[in-house]
């Protein structure tokens, strides 16, 4: 695979640059293994290992892994280029030629009898100690995939390397290692504490892991399209005026750029080239984390436009860069930071949770090489590799029966040895766009019922001695909304400031404002017959000043977990107790709705403690949420 | 479970002490999750969920998982207290009765229909998001097991409570980053430098973990039945004389005590508690790192009193606690730390890696409750929880299909269902003491082989005129060791300074030292006819002094990872070779054997380089070597 793409134009490509003045003290103390010049031995032939320290394979309980595993074909997928003239429903409506039976059966072995280790998938090589980069068939699928297809274009000499992890949150934990000391209030100078670039909107689980660190987050305004590169509270903004008394200015950007969590925009190629000019400019370490990467939704701009009566647009390039992949899935979704990466400054964190599912616990890092061996320095004293259960039986559903494997492969069943020989490049792909397909069309569901519960029409009593037996009819706009161009969430703009109750006072001679409204709403749609529970946009604010200002004005809703009609109906029940809730005009129903909240919620901490103590419900709620 | 042993005296046991000045400041800095407080909205029943970030649980991949596992009783158990009058030899036979064909098929489903989380055990769940603490239904075994079974005696009210890892090697990573603030030298004030208390050979990987946080190792002398207590260079000794100067005294002691790596000892109870009372007088707190704990050989002490012509020792009884499991086997081993922590500041990291496999890259932490909250907080900001493949594939075949789980059990094979139905509690204790005969067996035979060559007798050329024609005999000593009391090593003190060329002068004019030798033999070994590789101790000893001192005398060789065959041809090719280097009397000789390695060495770095320019050949070798 080092032939191909990568290896063409390398004689005049730079090397990207080092980067390791960013890298942080316990970064820079950490020494290579000690253990890498005793390695030659374990390559002699036939030698007797009395070395290692492991235990025997063949005292592993299992003697294969199996599962009943989806063909690539199972989900149909969306246009890459939507007709404009096609109508939603039709597009909704292939739904049901999804297929869930269609499935093979997959057996991992215990023993692979070849010794090439990119082609032994087993059980003996997979359950034991393996590379903390990941486990060689898996990792050189994934290597490939990221080099070739996914990235093709990036411009540095040799191209990037990839490392597994044990997810995003792990990449994440790891990339703040790498690159961030820990400050320390009153022991360190406010000089020395770090930052971290992010929009005003985020993933929040990312400020948990950098708060006890001592990194303050420095939020950027961003529009539909993402981050800002120019402009007030822009990116540039920021650090062309940072003030050194507050911190160091920061040296590290965090962003998730296609279908953005929580506001789902995609950020295009070009304003990419903006943002990433700016950060060579002030030396600073692009984060990437793209969980949402392969659900962009070219649909969402045409069915946006019909919904609303405007003029359909052109359909959109989003990747308008020379190489291409030869899928023209991949080819037509927006490209990574890493595509225009010349300095080696990105820092891209992949996930399989999904992909394929969460409980892989399994991810992959993209950068530059020198920056994945020191994740790799990490991940040997911290994680080591992920699971050995999920990475065979991923290698396994991907990569096929290799030919060697030849007595597993001929033990199973003569449909089974008809049917399956594994996903491969094309599968994988295939796999991707079928799910695109899948979460694309709950996206249209959600989007149009929202679309219809929108406004609120009200006919005041007519005016005696008017022509017209009807009053004057005021349309009211209860939220607007973008339909998510990509990701699993749709980002709502509560217009609170229309709600009757809108700073009237309270019983307590408090203004029912934004905060209060936003809180009230969401727990009355909790209530029956709504029973919808949606994200406050205050859990998604970077800061506390952004929550206080203008968080309370958003929710996230995700239309991704539920099943297509649920989708339908938890819409539907949402756009039922917003038309609902604007018409409560009694400032003490409100105050009910928070007070009884209150109370419950003190109980339901009390009771939480019980089950604390019990030891089975501590629940990770943060990454959890997606939030 | 909760009414059983840990409750009884509850009434009358004091709470652990607050631990919580020994955490770092990152640890303190870490707050509770902000999402607990929207954690009771999740509660309501039917609420629709548009809220977590979830994907789509019927969007996985995989419609089933399945395994091939063994039954517990695959492996035959040794002795608990083995008779002084049997013989070796019928103890070895006894491999011949486990039987690798005894198997169950386990189905795990994809939705097992029950809403009780600790007994729902199904793809929907364990591949979704999930607790940090563990996936409820093993994380409710593993609790139990825990706490009623391995470690019934623990003497704080409440008894200790558990968390999921991603091994070992994460236990510890994420133990240090509770424990332990980051020093950097000339940044940092000497006396605020941490230490780790160790023993003067040990699992060298921890230090590849502390040395980049500037932890400095502080080396405690011990002997064959563990760390030393009293007694010049002791525990008592290094924390009375601490010298402030050189570093914070230390509040840290990592300790293997079961199966010591490499020493291969037992910690007794008698001397934890001489160890605890002195942790407890300096305020220390005890990482105890205990993989091996199960594998505890009561034979070898009467097998080596026997192959020495000695007197046969009394069975000793290693657990003399009130508190027993029920069952002989876990009844029968020296027991943990744990057992006398009235204080809690016991950390007891536990893992799956030998009692399963390496690559489920799964253990626990036990320790008291609020040791366990600060873990889990760095558990949500990392690793969040194990992979669900490995937490589902073992809780299935350890607690078998949920009598809920009633369809997917009905679609197994009449036979599966006749015959499997989890190990349960008795089938896990049973599988474990099965492992324990294994790698019994495989102890004692490289114990007697080794035996056998410990000694080289050489006849001097009879003395003209001597009464016999013989000349004088003389046994010169290669090596001592200790049968392992445990683990997976045998340790073996090499007496170098019995070799023919101890500190001859070389042709360069250096004498040949301990160091040289360990090296040259090492070399040899790995050559023909030898071919067998074992580990130098220079790779164990805990400082640079250590290592220049000491470890240059000691070798670990492995028993586990072979078959027992294999244990067998390789311990007589190292005692052959042992043998044969003896007698190499040209000093030319053993530094050829050094040059030529010094030029394979670089030969094999440039190769080397090539492969991890490849990406697919960074081998963890620490982790992999268990050292």
């Amino acid at each position: 695979m080092e032939t191909s793409n990568n290896s063409i134009a390398d004689a005049v490509r730079p090397l990207p640059k080092d980067m390791s003045h960013h890298f942080s003290d316990v970064t820079k103390a950490r020494a290579p293994s000690r253990m890498k010049e005793f390695y030659k031995y374990f390559l002699i032939p036939n030698i007797g290992q009395l070395a290692g320290g492991l235990p025997s394979a063949s005292l592993f309980p299992f003697d294969t892994l199996e599962a009943q595993t989806a063909r690539p074909d199972r989900w149909t997928p969306t246009p890459n280029y939507p007709d404009p003239d096609g109508t939603l429903s039709s597009r909704l409506a292939a739904t049901s030629i999804s297929n869930p039976t269609v499935a093979s059966h997959v057996v991992v072995p215990h023993d692979a009898p070849t010794s090439d280790p990119r082609k032994k998938i087993d059980l003996a090589t997979a359950l034991q100690y393996g590379q903390a980069d990941g486990y060689p068939p898996l990792l050189s699928f994934v290597r490939e995939f990221t080099r070739d297809y996914l990235h093709p274009n990036v411009p540095y000499k040799g191209g990037p390397e990839v490392i597994f992890t044990v997810g995003s949150t792990d990449g994440m934990s790891k990339t703040l290692e790498v690159f961030s000391n820990v400050w320390v209030e009153g022991k360190n100078d406010i000089r020395e504490r770090p930052g971290l670039l992010c929009e005003v909107f985020m993933y929040a689980n990312v400020l948990t892991q950098a708060q006890p660190r001592g990194i303050q987050p420095v939020p950027i305004e961003m529009d539909d399209g993402g981050m800002l590169p120019y402009g007030p509270g822009s990116l540039e903004d920021v650090l062309a005026n940072w003030d050194h008394s507050k911190g160091k200015r920061p040296h590290l950007l965090y962003t998730v750029t296609m279908g953005h969590n929580p506001t789902s925009g995609v950020l295009s190629l070009e304003r990419r080239k903006e943002l990433y000019s700016i950060c060579s400019k002030y030396d600073v370490i692009i984060i990437e984390d793209d969980p949402y990467w392969y659900l962009q939704y070219p649909s969402a701009a045409v069915e946006e436009a019909k919904a609303r009566n405007l003029p359909i647009p052109e359909p959109k390039i989003a990747n308008t860069l020379e190489k291409k992949s030869g899928y023209e899935y991949l080819d037509s979704l927006a490209p990574s930071f890493l595509s225009i990466d010349v300095d080696g400054r990105v820092v891209r964190l992949d996930t399989f949770s999904k992909t394929v599912a969460p409980g892989c616990r399994m991810g992959w890092i993209t950068s530059s090489p020198s920056i994945c061996e020191r994740i790799l320095r990490v991940s040997e004293t911290g994680t080591q590799q992920p699971s050995g259960f999920a990475q065979v039986v991923i290698a396994e559903t991907i990569m096929g029966p290799q030919p060697e494997a030849s007595a597993a492969f001929a033990a199973r069943s003569a449909k089974d040895r008809a049917t399956f020989s594994g996903w491969k490049m094309e599968g994988w792909v295939r796999w991707l766009a079928g799910l695109r397909g899948q979460y694309e069309r709950r996206m249209n569901r959600m989007s149009k019922i929202l679309e219809e519960h929108a406004y609120q029409l009200k006919q005041s009593t007519p005016m005696r001695g008017s022509d017209s037996d009807w009053g004057v009819i005021t349309k009211t706009q209860l939220y607007d909304f973008k339909w998510p161009r990509g990701g699993m969430f749709l980002w709502l703009h509560m217009r609170f400031e229309t709600h009757p109750l809108w700073k009237a006072a309270g019983s307590r001679g408090n203004l029912i404002d934004g905060v209060a409204l936003s809180t009230a709403l969401m727990i009355f749609l909790t209530r029956k017959p709504y029973l919808v529970l949606v994200s406050p946009g205050l859990m998604f604010s970077a800061t506390d000043k952004i929550r206080r200002e203008r968080g309370w004005a958003y929710y996230r809703l995700c239309f991704a977990a539920e099943s297509e009609e649920n989708v339908d109906s938890c819409s539907l029940r949402f756009g039922e107790g917003v038309q609902r809730f604007w018409r409560i005009k009694n400032v003490k129903e409100l105050e009910a709705l928070l007070d009884d909240d209150a109370q419950s919620q003190s109980q339901s901490q009390s009771q939480r403690r019980t089950q604390d103590d019990d030891g089975a419900q501590l629940v990770n709620l943060g990454s959890w949420m997606g939030c």
